[in-house]
């Protein structure tokens, strides 16, 4: 029996989830999507065991669709149509868990080289998988150091590196180059070298950026993960790696031995996830994807400039939907729940972000502007 | 817009899971739950952040529900009241990694030691961990074989032990006794031991069984992880892990260098798990536990005595809800997705699983029996 205080407890949580989900400019997360045709799959316990491209006796699953997701995201990264493979996960930690882990496991005495702008959560998998590795300054924007990549990569040219790079770092969305980290490994000939793309916030619209900048399969990344509840959105976190199906079957080789030909990290996975992404590609399309970035992009631009106006000196970096400045007054940081970091802060427009919501979040900093100042009036 | 084919698909979808989950006796998964009064909160992009038990600006969460969830299943492993310290999992898998990574971080040079019969996701833990180990041998009804274990550890008394036991394992239901493993490592002195209970079966009704069987805190273990999907019921795959305070706040420690005081595995997590196993708790209580695993029990019993009757070899492990028996018919195997294994197959006698179904099941058994016998007569 559910009795009145549960049901009490969860109109309470109602209230505070709504409340909390309408006033945030500052976490990457879309809130615009409507599943609500997807609510009768919850009566079932889905699972989508292992691979999802492997049968399983387990019938209560969702693959097929979770194919199409993956055949989506492949097409987007430009993968060989012929030798690609993924799956959905529960988030982009596991899907940068897994590329690492496929490295690791194709060269298990190499060196890990990643920017200090990098996502705590690749550290804490680097752990994670027990390997070596080496932080790498990022410039100011937030982008790796390229120089200091190759200087550091000079001095370990005996060991094959694996080299993680982001697309879209956490706090101004900055753009690792793939293409010219590529070429640095080649310019110092470590041939034994694998790159995997933590592309979890700008991944499922860079394919739209204009000009093109160098991440996917084509600019030489050998694995991409994506997060879903970002940009696409979904009520539950989710994310999907991307990888090149040869690989994949190389480590399954390896660890063959544990009697399973499931290499996913989960096992027992959730298949209501995938089920929330072939849905929006279903609704929105490739077109639809590009709309959405577009409009996002006119938001940040639209916010950019409204600061820049207000004498704050905003920006942000090429393509990118993230706007950032100086870190503003503490209620104004809580109201909006702004991460703060380094005395910067950052506005990202998630395409449910609008310029009403802009306006407002500007009038706050105006009128901060004017009680910073009445104070001093009013005390002569 | 969601075209007429999309609505089809999902249609059929819908059709096929519906059929699917009807008719299984062979997955430990309860398929009785009713979450509808949930369905509301799938418009709220939850996120569980990181640790359950710190603030984070990012306030669309349940964490509060979910360590109430953590307190229940604590309690009912008897956990020290001061010293637990727990989170809601994406499934047993994980649960299993977290257990394991806590004891590496405290033994990084030790051995791992598990049975045979342990279920293959523990191995792909150990190997993305990157912990040597070894496997012990099993007794013929699948629980671990103590002197082997004994003779192997003693060859291995320069290191320190990790022991991984189950407590339910996949295909007998076996269960390996904690106080026993705990007191052959105190027989050789191995002090600098951990214990982690995979008790994913199991573990929720463990605490109900009479006798007793030693798998708990109070009975030496470090940590457990039980599986939320199964014998609770949860339309997607969970878990949750269960451990002391302090030994977590050790790994805290130790990887405090990464810049975070997250040591969940995935950071950015499902915040409706723990909403659907907190509205069970909610729901059942520690009785409506008990009941359940009570009817659970009689329906084994019920289906092991049928099947003796038929001249069936069944049986089963004590205080467990799993019926072995020897293989059965391809057609029947599939139509009842019945998992197969060394010439065994069993029937987990789920709360869902109905004294009708296990007749229906033993008419197809009797079935069967005639029409190998038919085909025999009619040939003469």
């Amino acid at each position: 029996m559910v009795d009145a205080n549960c049901t009490l407890q969860l109109k309470r949580l109602k209230e505070n989830l709504a409340d909390a989900r309408d006033k945030f400019l500052g976490y990457p997360v879309s809130k615009d999507f409507d599943y609500s045709a997807l609510n009768q799959f919850f009566q079932y316990p889905i699972n989508n065991l292992g691979d999802p491209y492997e049968d399983s006796t387990y019938r209560v699953q969702t693959h097929e669709m979770e194919r199409e997701v993956v055949d989506f995201f492949a097409e987007l990264f430009r993968a060989n149509p012929k030798d690609y493979w993924g799956y959905v996960t529960n988030g982009g930690s596991e899907s940068n868990l897994y590329g690492l882990y496929i490295a690791r496991e194709m060269y298990p005495k190499a060196m890990v080289y990643y920017s200090e702008s990098t996502h705590y959560s690749v550290r804490k998998n680097i752990h994670l998988l027990n390997i070596p590795s080496i932080v790498i300054r990022s410039q100011e924007n937030g982008e790796i150091d390229y120089d200091d990549f190759e200087n550091t990569l000079q001095f370990n040219r005996d060991k094959a590196a694996i080299v993680l790079t982001t697309f879209g770092t956490t706090m101004t969305e900055a753009k690792d180059d793939v293409s010219r980290l590529k070429s640095i490994l080649k310019k110092l000939a470590i041939q034994d070298h694998y790159i995997h793309c933590d592309a979890a916030l700008s991944g499922s619209y860079g394919a739209f950026m204009e000009p093109r900048q160098a991440f996917d399969f084509k600019d030489g990344a050998d694995s991409i993960s994506i997060s879903g509840h970002k940009f696409v959105g979904s009520p539950i976190p989710c994310g999907v790696i991307i990888t090149k199906r040869s690989l994949k079957d190389r480590i399954s080789k390896g660890i063959s031995y544990i009697g399973s030909s499931d290499t996913t990290i989960t096992g027992s996975r959730n298949g209501h996830s995938p089920l929330f992404l072939w849905y929006a590609i279903q609704k929105l399309g490739k077109e639809g994807f590009r709309k959405r970035y577009q409009k996002s992009l006119e938001v940040a631009t639209y916010c950019k400039a409204a600061l820049i106006e207000l004498g704050i000196p905003a920006w942000s970096n090429p393509g990118s939907i993230t706007v950032v400045f100086p870190k503003v007054e503490e209620h104004i940081k809580q109201k909006w729940q702004l991460a703060t970091e380094d005395e910067q802060t950052h506005i990202i427009c998630m395409p449910n972000v609008t310029k009403d919501q802009i306006d407002a979040f500007i009038q706050d900093l105006q009128l901060a502007e004017l009680t910073a100042v009445t104070p001093c009036l009013s005390t002569f």
